[in-house]
Order: structure tokens, then sequence, then C-alpha cells
């Protein structure tokens, strides 16, 4: 071992102990008689103490040490003389008696701070170099005590953690498959998982009862912004279960990990239905920790007065709490921003009470005082608020203010990073309508069971069916979709015939599940959580993910740091019995 | 929930409780007027019974349960009259009062018994069967435990749990690898890990420190009995270690595991040399179950009498203690043996002490009694013991010697698969001559470093040089592989070019981990246990892994469960810019 004690060790007490440390010099400053290099690992940074007078042949080595050198120094605790309050060392200094240099270092591309002055591009590359910085060392340490609290819970719950396959067969479903060539059997090729979901549908008709793995998946979708070719999930299944018994196992979850990282307990962790979800937030990821719901301006202002409300197929408001002295301009921001290509309206309008007690709107002309004042008082404004309204589409104008709902949210400083309001969203639809394709598929994927009571509308009006699916929600941030599944074959045909699967396209693809279920598949049901987003979100309070990967791939799937994809040798390719077509 | 209890948890205080159980039908019997049925989960067997009397329907229900039924039962918790003292329920039965059947099945391909009627081909088409079957569900649980147990022991001592990525860069050394052509960029494609051995390096140069992963491995080699193309392992490395740190961390770790699973503790796990293994077992992960050490007979029998021996490259002798009685018949077999094609001896001789004091051998006619006397003792015999010879080409005598040696230990029982004995082998060479290639190649890895003292014989005789690296050692299976790494850019360089690797090519391959090592790298080691064989050794006791999988595939690499690799859709080929070669 190279050192008795780590850097992030040391106190008081231990003043006059000789000890040997290891480590990386953070910063070194020459003062004269004395030198003093910052010891870096990482478990913390140790003060060393060089003495010109003592040990002018050390110190003159010390002088020599350039950024991110690592050595080994091997000297007494001593007492500080000026403390340093802000580290848990700073009471302690080590006088350094042998010195030796393990390893030297270029000067380092960015700075090892944590504001530093390297780009993304850069940091990406010398990704190794970047997981020094303490942010994002303590986000990788971070998951690591995630993960452990994860597994802690289900342990204790009789969850079983078994692995299942990476090599397995391609089923494009939604999202496209990466897929691997097969040398052993030419023309023919694996797939990677986009989750496991079969397989631990099999593990419950072979009787596990209770399953997780905190697994990668990965799918070869088109990248946007944050979004990994590969993933991180938890991924759970439970059998004898119904969906009240997963909401209240994985609410315990949420809570036991919320208690082991950030201290906190959720006394309870409301449920809203998908349809009232979209009522009042306008979709179905609501953030709820703050009010300033959507409401029905329909009836208030269609009064065949101002065409563009007795027009729009919607017409929607929300109350902005404490945005009531909002001045013209932040108004016209506003305006602007909901004008954006983004969100698409062309325009807004809003209404607010004036001291004197009338209402100012932006409309005002077109209506009674009697008429403005019903309208503020259907958004229930008080003097505080300002009302703002959208008018057009049904589903556009619902989404837009939607957005707006938490761009309002941002600029009233109501989305605290540091406050976390989870949710349960219940009832989703059971399939959702296909544009593109002109075909329904499934909401949430194929296996999902629907409500026995909406089955009568399966080929009739698809749309009505909603399904035992759920989604857990972390302040606006999907974070788990689970539902219970279909165990009977029959059920599970027809739900295929739903999505115009022939039979013989779904004995292709999912014979084996089929097949399973011919032999006592009992009921059952699981959850998927995205492990990266919800380590980002317990640990920073946001979504971004990349930080909270060890080795990320940018936004075009690559790897910069490895230079991957890259070409492979044509013996490679011959083998495997394909041949590149650029 | 669709019960209050599991199969395997009422006992005798639970008489009188009003109960619903959820499971498969075992057997059920009709036993006139009453009917037994077996009811089954993860957790046991319970017993349910039916009485015609009292609730005939119930009862005629019962009796057209078929095998494997998926079933929901409520009755009271009665007094078994005939206890089964086999099962922990074994006192208990329900008086069934409602019986709800929740899946029908047909009759399984095959009998979910621990002694089954299943073929190998037939268990894994339908492994979501066989997975009911209790020693295979025992695997698996048992899997889980040996996981959290390594888990347990090395968050306690520091270790970090660290994802790295499996989408990554070809760099072909030693095993192919599987690839994954990359959609968004023609003609490139990602390789999947075959160990994740360059990110835990630089995850030590970024300042980790203590990293560990139960992570999958996927290495496209040709198929052999009992081995997967993806694997999983135990994946750790340290910095600011030397060889003796990680082998006593690690022989804490064998400790923690089969303290947990199987109570027993190891005081001291004994070391060995590649050196003496190879002169005492003949091969370099010796079973020390039992002694019957390689003695070198050459001296005692190159007497110029008996040309056999007397040509011979090596002579080598064994001791087989308890085979002294052994009849001529016995020994023609073993002779027999050693001239089977894998072995491929021409012959082999013996010698042991007969009841009058003199010497019998199978060659006595060339030596003296007093040769022969000579020879026995050297071989330190007794009455009890047999004494084996071989002698010719040295390599293929040791070898076979070696296996004979093993042969002998399980015709002598001295095997016992419950018996433990781990070995870590040491100071294993650097290289290894490639025959096939005519070059060197790594007889670890190539970040493997050398011992320094020997580096002297680098380019003029690589065979000479030994390094830092060390195995974990199990009755004879090697579990597990490590070394103290290269943390020198110029030391590493230097290895690649012994290698016969061009700067081009180790900056084209490797040029990450060569710019990494220019910033700071720390010295480091680690180790990779094989996670499936260390299941299947501390489960079972035996090394063959494809039970202790969830979903294994064959031994042609195919997963006929899901009958994959399979032929994919031409448009995904098309997408990804490769066409088939058939």
């Amino acid at each position: 071992m190279y050192r008795t004690h780590t850097c992030g060790e040391l106190r008081r007490n231990n003043i006059g102990d000789t000890v040997t440390l290891a480590g990386w010099v953070q910063r070194s400053r020459d003062m004269g008689g004395l030198t003093f290099v910052d010891l870096r690992d990482r478990y913390g940074i140790t003060q060393l103490i060089f003495n010109m007078e003592t040990h002018a042949d050390l110190c003159d080595m010390a002088r020599t040490l350039g950024r991110e050198y690592v050595i080994q120094a091997t000297g007494k605790v001593i007492e500080r003389s000026s403390k340093n309050k802000n580290i848990p060392t700073g009471e302690i200094e080590i006088e350094v008696s042998i010195l030796k240099v393990l390893n030297v270092s270029k000067i380092p591309p960015f700075t090892i701070e944590t504001e530093t002055d390297g780009g993304d591009d850069l940091r990406m590359k010398y990704r190794y170099i970047d997981l020094r910085r303490q942010p994002v060392r303590d986000n990788i340490i971070g998951r690591h005590h995630v993960a452990q609290a994860v597994r802690e819970y289900l342990n204790s719950k009789g969850f079983l953690e078994i692995e299942t396959p990476f090599l397995i067969k391609s089923t494009p479903e939604g999202a496209r498959d990466f897929i691997v060539p097969s040398r052993l059997n030419p023309g023919e090729f694996y797939a990677l998982p986009q989750s496991p979901q079969t397989f631990k549908q099999l593990l419950m008709v072979s009787g596990f009862d209770k399953y997780y793995q905190i697994v990668r998946c990965m799918r070869d979708e088109d990248l946007r912004a944050d979004r990994q070719p590969e993933f991180t999930q938890i991924d759970c299944e439970m059998s004898f279960v119904e969906q009240e018994d997963i909401l209240l196992c994985f609410s315990g979850m949420i809570n036991h990990i919320f208690k082991s990282i950030r201290n906190i307990e959720f006394a309870n962790i409301p449920r809203i239905t998908y349809d009232d979800a979209l009522l009042y937030y306008g979709n179905d990821k609501p953030d709820i920790r703050f009010e300033m719901k959507l409401i029905d301006f329909r009836a208030v202002t269609q009064l065949d007065r101002f065409s563009v409300f007795d027009t729009a197929e919607d017409v929607i408001a929300i109350c902005a709490t404490g945005a009531g002295n909002y001045t013209r301009k932040q108004i016209d921001e506003i305006t602007e921003w909901v004008k954006r290509p983004q969100i698409g309206m062309a325009g807004m309008a809003w209404m607010r009470w004036q001291d004197d007690g009338s209402v100012k709107a932006s409309f005002e002309k077109f209506y009674t005082q009697a008429q403005l004042v019903s309208m503020i008082q259907h958004a229930r404004a008080t003097k505080d608020d300002l009302v703002l309204i959208l008018a057009g589409d049904a589903k556009k104008s619902r989404k837009a203010m939607s957005e707006l709902r938490l761009e309002m949210g941002n600029r009233l400083k109501l989305r605290d990073p540091n406050t976390f309001c989870p949710l349960w969203v219940i009832d989703f639809p059971m399939f959702e309508y296909d544009e593109e394709h002109n075909t329904w598929s499934p909401a949430h994927h194929p296996f999902t069971s629907p409500k026995v009571n909406d089955m009568q509308y399966l080929f009739a009006e698809p749309g009505r069916v909603r399904a035992n699916c759920y989604d857990f929600v972390l302040n606006g941030v999907e974070l788990a979709s689970g539902s219970i599944r279909i165990h009977d074959r029959d059920m599970q045909m027809t739900i295929f015939k739903a999505l115009g699967l022939s039979d013989k396209e779904a004995n292709f693809k999912f014979g084996f599940i089929l097949k399973a279920f011919e032999y006592g598949a009992p009921p059952h049901g699981g959850i998927a959580f995205g492990f990266d987003r919800l380590c980002a979100l317990i640990l920073s309070g946001n979504e971004y993910i990349r930080d909270f990967i060890a080795f990320p791939k940018n936004n075009a799937g690559r790897d910069v740091m490895l230079d991957a994809p890259a070409s492979v040798e044509a013996h490679q390719l011959k083998e495997l019995h394909i041949e590149a077509k650029i």
C-alpha cells in the first residue's frame, strides 16, 4: 500500500503521527521559506508543507511539482497555523520528510476546479480528467449510493436480482434495435435489449415472484439533446399483484431512496388520472411543485363578442400568482415567448385587477367590465395575480399552455430544485394514434393489460380503452412507467390483433412468450425506473443526465474519448458475413 | 394482492387463521371423499384439502385442476392429520372454502421435479418451465445471494460501483469482438466489451480509487462445451496498491462470500508460484484438495537400463495413496485412460510394495530390486500406495500427468464437491509464445506490469519475464485473474512494442489510454472474477455454469427459447448501411 491514510481523514487527534499519503497535486504555493502543496484524492484534500530551512532538498523538489503530478509523501501531522474551516482536514498539515513522484502529468487541458474553464467538447474528450472535478466525482459517487439504496430496499422486500441476456432477438416495436451480426450463424443477427420486458415476464411465468435488475438498455433512436443510446433502468416485476400493490411497493422504494440520500420522506405520494393531468396541467407528467392549474375559459369568454375567443376550439387560462405587478415589458416578453416556433401560438391575452378595483385586460375593449370581472373571478385571481390566456386549436393550445405554465413557474421561481413533489399518474390510455403510419400503437407497450370495463371499445373505439398503466413523475419528469401485464394468451393475441399484427408476425416476434402463457402464467405487473434520470434528479434537482454517467456519449451518439464508433478491420466484417454499404 | 401468505410460510401457530394462497398446482390426489392439492410457489409448498362431504362443488372443481394450473385458494389453516416432516409447512393444511383458477396450463413438456424426465434441448427450449424446478430455482436464488454478498463486502471496503459503457470501440486482442453497426455513422461500428479493462483503468486515472462492477462481458469466441458468448464478471480495480494489498483484499471477499453462503471460513489462503504449480501439479490451476504431487523420476530411473525411461525427456511419477490394492484390471483401465487420444500417452508404468517387502513394478525386469526400492522410496510410497509413472516429451508428459492426477483424485474420491481449497497462483510469466502466429502474446493482457527485475530480458528472452500477475484458483478451477497494471506511458509503449504492435497500431487502438497516462496516472491494479463460475462452484461444488444463468445459450451460441440469432428485416440492414454476405 502506497499510503497509510487517505487525503480526507486526518484530524487534530492525528497530530504527532507519522503518516504516508498519496494523491494528486491540486495546487502548490511557493512562499519563500515554505512551500505548500494541496494533495487531493477521492476522499479530500490535505495540505503538505515543505520547509526550506530544515529540508532544502525536499523543498526544491516540491517546487518542481506540477499540477496533477501523482506523489507520495511521508511526514508528521502537525497543527496548522492558519486553519481552513472549509475542509475537514483544515486543522492539520503534513510536515513532509520523504517525497516521491509516482507519476508526472502534462498540464491538464482544463482546470480541475468546480467551475472549470473547459468547454463541453474538451471535457468529454478528456473525460477521465473531467471526472476528477469535485461536482462530477460527487455525481458518480452519489449514483453508487443511489444504486445501493435501491438494492437495500428491494432485497429487504424479497426481490431477487436476476440477470437477463444481452444478445437476444430483434423484435422492433417502437424504437429501433441495435443489432449484432452472428459469426457462427451467417446472415443472422442478435439484437441488444431495449429493455428486459419479455424476460422479466418469463421470470414471472417461472415463478420467481419478485424480480429486479439495475440493467443497461440500448435503443437506436434518433438522438436528441441529453438522450443516450445506452441507458440504465431499474427494472422490476411482481406476481400475484394488482396495480395498488405496485404503487405502494414503489412509493416505499422512492421513500427509502430519498430518506437515505437526502433525508427526505414523503408522507403520501398523490395520484392523478391521465385525464385529469391533461385537464389541469396540459400534460401527462405535471410538475406539481406549484399550483397554477389550467382553467377552462370557454364559457366565460365565448359570448359572441370577440372573434378570437369565439372561434377558438379552446380558450385556456392560468392564474400566475405573484405576477400581478409585471410590467408591460415583462408581459410582452412572455407574449414573444409563446410566439416562438417551439410554442407556435399567434398571441397571448392577459388580464389583472387594477388598484381602483376595475379589470385591465389586453382584450378589454370587446367586453363589459362586468364580463371581465366575471372572467377574472372565474380564474380566482387576486391583485397579486396575472391571468394569462391562450386560445386556438384545442390540442395545440393545451400543450402551449402547459409549456407556458412551466415557464411562469421558472420565472416566478416556483420550481426549486431542492423541493421534491412526486406523483403517480394512473389510468393511461391503452393506445395512441400514430398519425404518421395511420395506425393505433400501444401507449406503453403491447403487453399492457386493458381495463376490463373498456374491452368493449377495443376494435370500435380504441382511443377510449384505458390501461392498467401508471407513471411515476417527479417535478415534471417521468421517472418510471409500468403496468399490470396481460397473462392470458388469448387476450394477448387480441391485443396484437388490435395493434395490426398478423398471427404470423405475432408468432415470429413473440412466439416464445405466447407459448409461455400456455403453461400457467400468473397475474403479474411491474415497473421500470430511468436510473440515470433518477440519479440526476435526486442528486442535483435537474434532469440533465450526462454528468451522472461515467463515460457518456455525445448528442451524436459518439464516444469522443474512445473515438467510437469507428471503422473495423476488413477481415472482421468478412468473418461476420456482412459488407459495409456506404 | 392475490394472497395473504406465500406457500412457504404457514406453521402450527397459524392454525385457525383464514388465509388466501396463490400458486401452481404441483400435484393433486383424489382420495375418494377427499382431494389433496400441493400448491407451489417460489417459497415452498402448502397442501390444500377439499372435502367432498362439506364442499362437493369445490371438490369437483379441484378434481379438474391440471398440473401447473395457477390457482387462488382461500380457506382455514388446520392441523394436518398425517404430517410431512420433509417440508416446513408439513404440519398444516388449508381447508379450502373458495377456489379460483387464475390461469390454466397445458401439460408441461417435462415433469417439474428435481429429477426431471426432460432432456437438455427440451429444457432449454422451455427454459421458463425448467426454472420452476427446485434445483434450478435454487441456483438462481443462490446467485442473487452471492451477488449481494459480493456487494456487501466491497461496499464495506469503500469500493464504488461504477457503470462502464457497452457500446465501445473494437480493439481485438486475443478473442474476437462482437460488433454493432452504427446507423448514424455509416461504415462505422461499435464493439461490445470483452471486459471493462480500459475503463476501470481510466477510472483509476480519474481518482476513483476503488471500483467494482458486476458486469456482463461478451466474447465472440469459438464455443466449447459450457462456454457462453456472454458471461458476467466481478470486475475490480484499486489505486495506490501493491500485489499484496489486492491478494489480502480479495481473500477477504472470498471469505465473506463463503461465510455468508456456506458458513465456511478460510483461516489462510495459501499461495504458490506459477513455476511451482507447474512443477508440483503440472498445471497453473492446481486442485489442492488432495496432495499427490508430481515427482521428478528422472534421476532414479535414468540408469541406462530401460530405454523408455532413458530416452525420455521427462519421467514423472505420482504416488496414489489408497490405490495400493488396485487389481490388475483397475490398473489396465487407467493405462487405457492415459492412452485415449485426449491424453495421448503411449503407455503408463506402475510400481508398488508387495506383502513380502519386495517391489512389484510393470518394468521390474529392467532394474535390480535395490534400484526399484530406491525408486519407490523416492516416491515416499507406503503399502497403501500405487506409484504411477509417465515418460516422454516433457511438456506432454507433464500435462498428461496433471490430468492423470486429477483422474486418480476422482477415482479415489479425493475431490469432494463440498470441500473447498482456495489458492493464489502468483508470479505468472508476462508472455506466452503463440505457436500459430509465431509471436509472443500477453499471458494476461497487454496492460499487465512486468516484474522490474525481469525487464532486462524483455526483448532478448521474453519468456523469462515474469509479471505482477495472479490467479485465484478454487478446487482446480481458475476463478479470477488480475495484475498490477502499467501506469507509465513509456513502459506501456515498450510492452506494446514487445508484443509487436507498431506505434501507429498502438495509438489507433489504445490512444485514449496512452493519452490518459500522460495526465497523472496513479499506480493501480485489479482483478476480475468469473461470476457465473464462482456461483456454480460455491452453490453446487462443480463448474458447470449453464444452470446458474437464467437464460443461457446453447453450445452453438443460440438461444433456443427465443430462436436467436435470427434473420432481420431488409430495411433494418439498409438503415445500418450493411449487407448480409452469406
